[in-house]
């Protein structure tokens, strides 16, 4: 039987606080033809991703914790080396969620069939992918988004921040990004239509900055960072204002949790409603969400950016890289 | 024209912290005989609630705040005395807006009869007023109450909190509350059918004492409270957790904003929602709930308590005993 080899990265150790290369540890395997049901694939692109942090602690959370010495799992696109079974051939571009490997063995049920033509193959791990899933969700289920609302997106320069943002500008909605870098920024407000965009890094006092750029208050909270950021977006929201928690980034880091002002009364005194959610939550809504995300994509409504890491062997440094902000969309490896 | 002697208790200056007595006046004024559509109405019973210390700060909150000078506002129940509007008549029992004072021109469009028959005349003020509805909205509409989930009350032997256990117990649910003595405590369990309760005064580590009564972990979390006792139960939510904030008392005498452990990471970890309300977000649906409430207090389901301190002058002493916990159930003065 033919066997092909393969290179894959594993969890060597939990990450204790921010994760290092020492964390991970390439092996290489031999991979058999594939049986009955199952697909050879090839990986073309692989997705690292924040939310990959939280898996990689013991703590239950809000994904399972990836096992030590386990292949590190996210999603991919792949071409189809070799199939054992009728709906997958040979050169088919594929999507599927089996991680950080240059080449695996897949059961066709989990693989699911791009068409290139459509959008850029890369779009499925990013905009018509669980990203722009996560944004669309996580807004317009949560937050109700409604013209004319004043909307603050953190990590507005990742993935997800820049969908949500262009989502709500879609709606009507005045759309203020904080973001980590002057560049950011000006991508934010001059090629993405944000109305206003914040260098974190570069205010001194972030509520004040917040509260010049939203003089009508903060309806809507879009939150991927959390820690004093959403502290300072908290201190201006208005009488019913939504939040939607997506991600912690400031604090997937810290050993300790973290201490800050308690929201609890800014909940309270605007009525508030803040609600945490992970995108399968909605697995079941996917296709209406691909298709209205597909639309705004092709009306030319809805941009979206990658910055790709060249070679397999930069997977590890993509994703620690995340951590120091230096991504710009959506961060991919081309393997 | 004939004219009455009238007390009231005015806000003479904005509490800083903790209230004091040297931050109301009792004032003597001279009532006229009702014009067309007013009536005069002489106190029987005031209500004391801990979300007045919200009003009597100038910071923008959830209620209005209270005028310098002004009378303090809230619930009461009345006997007309005069009446300008032929759908009132001397003798009438009655429950309106007008705070602490001993009589009071009103106009009619702000009073509301109450029949003595249906139940005792406070339950107006508490259980088929506006605490129960606090607790039947603020549990039913927000946290959606599910047979077998495990809910945990703060505040557990005020007017609401006890309300809000008693209805978790109709609808199925494991309850378990939080209060601040043995006796109370003893109450929750003995008298209303509380599964657990603890008195978190005299509990070294509340986090571990919530485990070990929340085996199970905690679904719903309605918070009277704050502080330190919610970022425990914030340690054992389920996946799914709902959390109404109805009261933050822990907090409203603090000078400063408050610090504690970053809530948020255990929102997104837990999918968490969390709603802050106030009870007239849900005006339009007042009947239905009185209903309910008095549906079950009838089938003898749904027990109240007051706290009731004897004349007029105790008034100023009865809210500021709220501050300590004195009071189980409703605080309520008899004039």
């Amino acid at each position: 039987m033919p066997q092909l080899e393969a290179s894959r990265i594993v969890l060597a150790s939990r990450p204790k606080g921010k994760p290092t290369a020492e964390n991970f540890r390439t092996e290489t395997i031999l991979l058999p033809a594939p049986g009955p049901g199952e697909i050879l694939v090839k990986a073309l692109y692989l997705s690292v991703d924040p939310y990959m942090r939280g898996r990689m602690s013991e703590a239950k959370s809000y994904v399972p914790p990836y096992e030590i010495g386990g292949v590190v799992g996210g999603g991919a696109v792949a071409e189809v080396v070799e199939s054992g079974d009728d709906s997958f051939q040979p050169g088919d571009v594929v999507s599927g969620q089996f991680g950080w490997q240059t080449h695996a063995l897949v059961p066709a049920k989990h693989l699911r069939k791009i068409d290139p033509s459509l959008a850029p193959m890369t779009a499925s791990l990013g905009l018509l992918g669980v990203t722009g899933l996560t944004a669309y969700f996580g807004l317009i289920d949560i937050c109700s988004p409604q013209p004319n609302e004043t909307v603050v997106v953190s990590g507005a320069a990742g993935a997800v921040g820049m969908t949500v943002g262009q989502i709500a500008k879609i709606l009507g909605c005045r759309v203020v990004g904080i973001a980590g870098s002057d560049e950011k920024v000006q991508y934010l407000t001059d090629k993405l239509g944000f109305d206003e965009a914040i260098n974190y890094k570069t205010t001194d006092n972030l509520t004040k900055a917040l509260k010049h750029v939203c003089p009508q208050g903060i309806d809507i909270y879009f939150d991927n960072v959390g820690g004093e950021i959403s502290d300072a977006v908290f201190r201006s929201l208005n009488t019913g204002a939504r939040i939607s928690v997506c991600g912690q980034i400031a604090l997937y880091n810290l050993e300790q949790p973290d201490v800050g002002p308690r929201l609890l009364t800014q909940v309270l005194i605007h009525r508030a409603l803040v609600k945490g959610f992970i995108i399968s939550d909605y697995a079941a809504r996917f296709p209406e969400g691909v298709k209205q995300l597909a639309k705004w994509y092709h009306d030319g409504q809805l941009k979206f950016e990658e910055t790709i890491a060249e070679g397999f062997d930069q997977t590890v440094d993509a994703f620690l890289d995340l951590f120091s902000g230096a991504n710009l969309g959506k961060q991919i490896v081309r393997v």
